[in-house]
Formats: structure tokens, C-alpha cells, sequence
């Protein structure tokens, strides 16, 4: 144990993560997390005893599969709040993000409100289609400063579209206030989730936002998957993303029409298995419990922090709270470097503009080191990168 | 050994499927291809040891699945005879589509040119993008008509898009005929590879087309993945589709650059295992071969056919020299009740509009019920099909 770096309780849960072996640490969990065996046991099962598509089959075992899949969408419903037909499956939260973006009824509104410390995918959707981008700016410590906000919704505001967790800094959005500033102006309140369903307990209707989004692969599950969560008027209100099987009532090539959401909103065979996978991931991490699991990535963020704080010339970005995410650079090192030198010492961390140049603008760096933490985390992880960093200071020293 | 069912050399391939049991005759490959254990033990590999995100990490893990992610995009461009950078991963061939239609520059053309025999994903996506919609008749026996194709295509068609092989009658398109006549007007040509991809060689630079879209899992491959080929100067021509992460070049609030295809149009973390499988399944079926394939499935169709032609009050639809798939019904009996009798004897067919109301409008019934063949089917499976219709007869009798 290194004196350096306080002692804390892991969840005991690594040895279900088959991609993990002893001596390798992965601080990576923000781009993608790692899958728990219970994940890749019901992908393969999916793919082999239960396989069949879904929703249009007469047989038994389609009729099975639909049960599954539609089962997949009432869990990913419960984990956030929301209701069973408020959610649509997408490719991801990008798709989720670009099928808002396309298809939310703007009326004469032609602007978006959006943060500084938004990633990429929560920029370019309202680029392309046609927004004016208005960006609140942070305060000291990396957050989105919300005072700022309120100042500068507007009426013109179609939507205010921000991160609930950031995937640089880990700052918590305090969502309720977002969304009270939305309401104030009649803007749509949009939220990305992506960091923030794998490490905090969500709840639309308490938060009252009108979009929630995340992606499958960032908590625990399958590549491939998503969920755009709409609240049923704000779905209703919304024309077709893209067109296909499975979404419409009537074809004829003089008009078709289509059904609700959410088969509306979801054109050709869905990632069935995609479906089914992200139901045990939800299952396994609920099993945990999101508040367990923002205490130990608490814990860990605090335990790093402070071990980071003690290694002379190392830049810490954002809050002391962030949520699981330490965003770092060694003074007179690249980031890359970093994490070259790192990944040598068997420690995976993120290095680069993590899709969102904006904010690396805003800190005056091109780049960050990025560790950021899951449930298989624990203090040895900590331990490696301190290790890993003492060398990257002898080498560049 | 039914004397009504011709005797048929099978693949031997069955037991490598595990979703196959004996005594199940799974006849809707069609819908979705079941997946051999190559496929999922690719699949569970990348979850587990392999698993990493691509394009964007610096440690070697994430390399090296970068490395099996654009391997992948190699043996899907290899399969279809087209360029390495000519193909754009997508969620399934309905999203390849809606891609093109929403951003194939049309110049002053309105109009596209589809068949009566088209999925609803090559219908809804063009209508959703705003165009006109002709659509060529089918001959008697079920093929589209190309001399009326011929006579229809005009320079105001911006687009000719068509299905390789129907996904209700089977019917093969002479590709390289409707390529000149696309020619011929200065209009683009788009393939619907869907059926065909499993079951024909193809060859892109060969046909002469100009798209050609495909989805992953009725290739025996993962769910959620499927490809757009695009001729390079055809896709250097489209503007992105969908924004957000690894498609930008430099985002900034007042503007962003892209980058080049395939790039442009893969927005946001992909489907990663997706890809790996699909490339496993190719693998998988270039193993087998696509000619064998087809010389199975051929001698398949023509045996199904002569037995269900010895059945009295049996309508066959489709061309003799189908590839794969053998639509019918039951003088008197909903396709509905005869798939549901059928399942209860073990056989899994497709009973519906199939995804194709306007061929259902054309044939003058609501529904008709169909058998589609893959690598593992063998005489078996007709044999099964057979007795499930003499069974339908009695009970409708």
C-alpha cells in the first residue's frame, strides 16, 4: 500500500470481468466500460438458444424474443424513471441526439443553449441541423455555470441541451435548476447522459426534463445501442427520423402512414440482441445500485485527487466532486506521452481532446490524460497510475 | 424419405448453429439468419479478452481492436468487391438508405425510381425525404419488369433503386442491365443487398452500381450492424449525415470540418463487436463459399416447390429460379393460421406483408406465408414443411 494513497473499500466485483486481467488497470470506463460476465452470457444466449427477430414473427420462439426485447425496453424505462413507451432504442446517444436535433418541432425558435464542456455529439447534431449554438460558459472549477444560463435562455431557445455528467471533468450537472431555466423560457430541456447512467441514480420525472439520452456500451453492455428516453407528449409531438419496416401502419407509394411512438421511431430490425444485452447490464449495475456505485467512484475520485496532488508539476482539471472522471496533464509532457508511457506501467488511460475541442479551447491545452473510473475500480488502480506517473517524470524529468 | 421430396445434398453445416435443435426447421432466414458458433465465439472474444473502443486510445489494447474494427470494413469491402474506404458501417440496410435519400445531392432531380416489389425500407426513406416515387411493375412470374424500367427512367430520376433479390418472391435482379439503364438517364443506382448478400456472389465494380446496402445479421452476423458501399467519388459528394464524435475534423461553436468518408458518416463510438462479428461471418460464409451457397439454396427452392406443387389448393408466388426464398398460401387459410400450425409441428415460417404492402397490393392478398433457406437447411426442413401443410389442409379441410 502506498502511503500515498489513501485506502478504499472496492465493490469486489473484478473477477466478472473476463477483459480484465491481473496487472492491467483500466481507467478508460468513460470511453467504453468493460462487460461483466452476466453481459456476455446473455448475448450469448441471445445469439444462440433464443435467437429470432422480433415483432413480426407468428412462431413461438420470435414471440419469445419480442417478450425479451420489448422487456429490455421497460428496463431501460425503470432505470431512468421514465415510462416503458417513452423510450426509443438507437444506435446510440449520438443517434438518440441527432434524432432530437432533426425532428424536434422548433417552430419559430432557432437557437440552441448549450455549455461550454459539451461533447462533440451534443454540438454537431445542432450544427447540422441548422441551429444558431449559443454556449454558457464554466465557472472557476469546470462546471457549467448555471447562473450564466439563466441570463442567457431566451424565448428563441428551442431546446437547452446539456451534459448531465461530463466526460472530461466529471462535473454534475444540477439538472433541476437546468431544468427550471428551460421551463422559464418554454425551452426544451435536453440531457446526455452518457457519463452519468453508469455512475448516479437518474430520475426523469423528479429532474422534469423532456430528453434524456445514453448509450448501452458506457454502462457495462452492448456496442450498438442506445436509448433516446422522450416524455410521451414531447415523442408524440415528433414527424419520423427515418423510415423503414416496423414503423409503419400503411405503405402504398402514394402515402404512408406510421405508427406511435416509440415504433415510430425505430426504422428495420432493431439490435435485438443489443437490447437484450443492455437489460442485463442494466440488471447487474442495479443490482449494485447506483448510489453504491457513486459513493465507491466518490470514494476513488477523492483517493486520486489527492494522490495526484501529491506528484509535483501534475495539472488536476474540474471539481473536486466530479463523478468518477479525473481529467490531468504533467507539466511539459503531452498527454499522449502520458499515456504511453502509462500503458507501458499495464495503465489504460484516455488521452486527447475526449470530442470536445470546445472545452480543450477553454482550458488552453490540446489535449488531457483522462482516468476515469467503474464498479471493478479499486485503489490498486490508483496505485499503477501513480507509479505509471513517477515514471513519466523520471523519463521527462 | 418422403417420395414428394426429392433428394438434396445439404452443406452439413446444421450442427454448428446452436441455435438449432433437433427437430426445429427454422424457414425464416429471410427475416434474420441464425448465427453459426463462429460468429459467437467471435462475438464473446471481443467482449471479453479483446474489448477496448477504437480509433481514439492510446494504449495498445484499443489499438489493436482499432486494428479488428477497420479489418472488418476490409472483408465487408472484400465481400461485395468494392474499396476498404467505400464502406460506411451503419446500424442495418434501412439506415444505409435513409442515409443516401437524406443526403444524395438530387441537383434538380425529384423523382426516384423503385419497384413494385420493394421492402419498406427502400420505399419510406425516399418519401421521407421528399420524393416523387414511380415504381416499375413486376412481370407475371414476379421479376421487375426492366423493359418497362427502360421505357420509366427519365433525368428526372435522381435516383434507381432497386432490391438484388426480393425478400418476398425471391426474384433476382438482372443488375447489370438496370445499371445501364441508370446509366443511361445520368441516374445513380442503389442496390438492396439484403437477401442477396447471404446467398449470391456480388460484385459491385463488376454490376456497375453506384450504392449497394446490406445488413449484418441476415448475413449470419451480429445484430445492429449493416453496410453502405458507395462508389469513393459518390460518397465524397455527401454531406454528413448524422453529427457528433470521429466524424469532425475541428469543432469549434461558430464551425466544424469534417472528415473524409467512411469517417464522415460513422458518427459517435460504433458498433464495435458488431463489425468484428459481421467480419467473422463473412469469414464464415466466403468459408462456405457464395456459389456453393447459391447451388444449395437454388436446388432448395426448386425441390420446396415441386413438393408444395403436389399439394392441392397451394399457391406459389415468385420466379421458378428464386434464390432462397419460396413465398405461398393455402387455398382458404389466413397465412397467419397456416404459420401458426406450422409452428406447433416445429417449422418457423413467416406469415405477413412481409414488410412489403405494395407487393401484397399487387398480388391481391393480405398476407402470404414464406420459407427462406440458409446454409444450414437441408430436405429435412421440406419434408417438415410438407407434413405442417397436409396438417393445415386437415384442419382447414
Amino acid at each position: 500500500m502506498n502511503a500515498e494513497v489513501p485506502v478504499n473499500a472496492a465493490l469486489a466485483v473484478r473477477e466478472q470481468f473476463p477483459a480484465i486481467p491481473a496487472g492491467w488497470h483500466y481507467l478508460d470506463s468513460a470511453a467504453t466500460a468493460q462487460k461483466p460476465q452476466a453481459v456476455i452470457d446473455a448475448v450469448v444466449q441471445a445469439y444462440g438458444r433464443d435467437y429470432a427477430t422480433v415483432h413480426r414473427g407468428v412462431y413461438e420462439r420470435s414471440a419469445s424474443m419480442t417478450q425479451s426485447f420489448e422487456a429490455a425496453r421497460a428496463a431501460t424505462a425503470a432505470l431512468i424513471g421514465g415510462a416503458e413507451q417513452e423510450i426509443v432504442f438507437t444506435r446510440g446517444a449520438t443517434e438518440a441526439i441527432n434524432l432530437v436535433a432533426q425532428s424536434h418541432p422548433r417552430e419559430s425558435r432557432n437557437r440552441v443553449l448549450l455549455s461550454t464542456l459539451e461533447h462533440h455529439s451534443n454540438i454537431v447534431p445542432w450544427q447540422l441541423a441548422g441551429y444558431q449554438v449559443d454556449a454558457v460558459p464554466l465557472t472557476a472549477d469546470g462546471q457549467v455555470d448555471l447562473d450564466a444560463a439563466e441570463r442567457m435562455a431566451s424565448e428563441e431557445h428551442a431546446i437547452i441541451a446539456l451534459a448531465h455528467v461530463s466526460n472530461v471533468l466529471g462535473s454534475i450537472l444540477d439538472t433541476k435548476r437546468a431544468a427550471s431555466i428551460a421551463q422559464h423560457v418554454g425551452a426544451a430541456l435536453l440531457l446526455d447522459g452518457c457519463q452519468a447512467s453508469p455512475r448516479l441514480p437518474v430520475d426523469v420525472a423528479a429532474i422534469g426534463c423532456d430528453y434524456y439520452v445514453f448509450s448501452g456500451h458506457k454502462l457495462y453492455g452492448p456496442t450498438g445501442i442506445g436509448a433516446l428516453w422522450g416524455k410521451a407528449d414531447r415523442l408524440a409531438a415528433l414527424p419520423p427520423y427515418q423510415g423503414g419496416g416496423a414503423m409503419i401502419d400503411r405503405v402504398t407509394f402514394e402515402q404512408t402512414t406510421f405508427l406511435p411512438p416509440p415504433a415510430r421511431f425505430e426504422a428495420g430490425t432493431p439490435h435485438i440482441v443489443g437490447a437484450v444485452g443492455l437489460h442485463a447490464a442494466i440488471d447487474w449495475t442495479r443490482g449494485i445500485g447506483l448510489d453504491a456505485l457513486h459513493a465507491h467512484e466518490s470514494a476513488l475520485v477523492a483517493d486520486c485527487r489527492e494522490a495526484l496532488r501529491s506528484i509535483p508539476g501534475i495539472t488536476l482539471y474540474g471539481p473536486e466532486d466530479s463523478a468518477g472522471i479525473v481529467s490531468f496533464n504533467v507539466e511539459g509532457v503531452h498527454a499522449h506521452d502520458t499515456a504511453t508511457i502509462l500503458d507501458d506501467e499495464g495503465v489504460a488511460v484516455r488521452a486527447g481532446h475526449h470530442c470536445a475541442q470546445p472545452l480543450m479551447d477553454h482550458l488552453g491545452v490540446p489535449a488531457t490524460a483522462r482516468a476515469s473510473f467503474a464498479a471493478h475500480s479499486d485503489v490498486s488502480d490508483i496505485e499503477a497510475l501513480v507509479r505509471g506517473l513517477h515514471k513519466v517524470k523520471r523519463i521527462f524529468g
